[in-house]
């Protein structure tokens, strides 16, 4: 029985519930469809650095859950090999957003490409994703 | 007055305390100096990802952390401007030790790398950092 | 006196023909407009690696020239500071485009991300820049 | 037959003189062992940029090939997957010289680093680099 896409969606965001560090940082994904996967956090204290901003690791953390939620979306099991991340601006604010899409794939190799955007829908960070791709489908992602 | 070696150790490990990122994350800077930094983290439950091995994120805000406190130490006050890791295998077992050293430094510009290893002394991920530095002196580290 | 586009474009071309590497790699670019820069070459035995497809420094190299004729063409003078670069594919056949475009930009800083495809329109490497924006206006531009 | 040290060393750089690009731009490999593999350039006209100092992309062949030319004497057949680099000074003078060194390695994966000096030690460029491992032995080093 093949998966609607909204019960692959709700499949996938499902299994990253799994995810304790991404809940212990308490992100959320907000959207994933074949196209894009958002990952949302409300800023609290928890996320600052020594300098009262979003952290930089909290930043990777956010690009690389919605790579991961969007990868295994369009191609399980996809794992993370290597990443890339640019700090353009301090992150402040009450909500940060999230935005990865894919750019391209060859076999087992995808890259993609995660936008952090401020409350202002400012870029506050850009990031740059590896996956390699395991297998063509994972068992938890079968009917 | 100059600062001992040890003081200005303390002082920086300090300033860090105020990373609340980190501190949720349960890291821990336990060596300082003017060649390396360490960060160490006793791997628990909130590290894990999906799949049951510590999280990139949590991987990328170890050796950010690294980073950040040894070029804070040798040139105050240094930011992240961009960042590439790799993840060479999963990351588990009791405890997690990131090491981050300078490679080169010009002007306002350093380049740092950051080795994660396991308890059996295995490079699970290495990360290249660039740092900007500020000014040669900041606030908090004069006596 | 203002410049038009066309002569802008013209003008960041001009000063690129002094980059002597490119042109002894044989590259060209031959799109530049405040939203894309594009790099082509055609491909011969001089591009070559040890394994007979196009060498990673080439295609590195197509991007580089890209993302700097788009960023001295937006913003005078930018300098790239770091850069990332993932090859998904054997590069080949008759000639190679690249494809610079800007992500974001804050201050002094710019993140560009640069699409190299091969004949078949396949994404063949794709690469990420940060560059350092000099100043304002760079005198070679000024009419 | 096993071959000696010296010989694999005369024969993986006897292979790399096909790397056309490289040879192109006047690359040499002038060192090659278990621990690093070393690239150098008599800098000239050809390898400069607009600015009048050495090309991004020259710099990044540079670095390329030197992390060739090791991991396929350690471990041949070893493609890149991704690299990163930082551009740290203006790289000019007569000679430019790029030691490569294998940071860590698993199974099918490894990493390298890529430093890049110029006459007078200084580094001006660091690279990282992702290898894929595609077979313990390939044909042409078997002897």
């Amino acid at each position: 029985m093949e998966l609607t896409e909204n019960e692959k969606a709700e499949l996938v965001k499902k299994v990253f519930k799994r995810d304790l560090f991404a809940a212990h940082s308490e992100l959320e994904i907000t959207g994933l469809n074949g196209k894009e996967a958002v990952v949302e956090a409300a800023v609290s204290s928890i996320h600052l650095n020594a300098n009262g901003v979003v952290q930089g690791g909290m930043l990777f953390t956010m690009a690389d859950l919605a790579f991961a939620a969007l990868t295994n979306y369009v191609h399980p099991m996809t794992v993370s090999q290597c990443a890339s991340i640019t700090f353009l601006r301090p992150a402040s604010g009450k909500r940060l957003r999230a935005v990865a899409r894919e750019t391209a794939r060859n076999g087992h190799n995808c890259v993609g490409e995660v936008r952090i955007e401020n409350d202002a829908g400012e870029i506050v960070s850009v990031a740059s994703f590896n996956g390699f791709i395991r297998e063509d489908k994972a068992p938890q992602f079968s009917a």
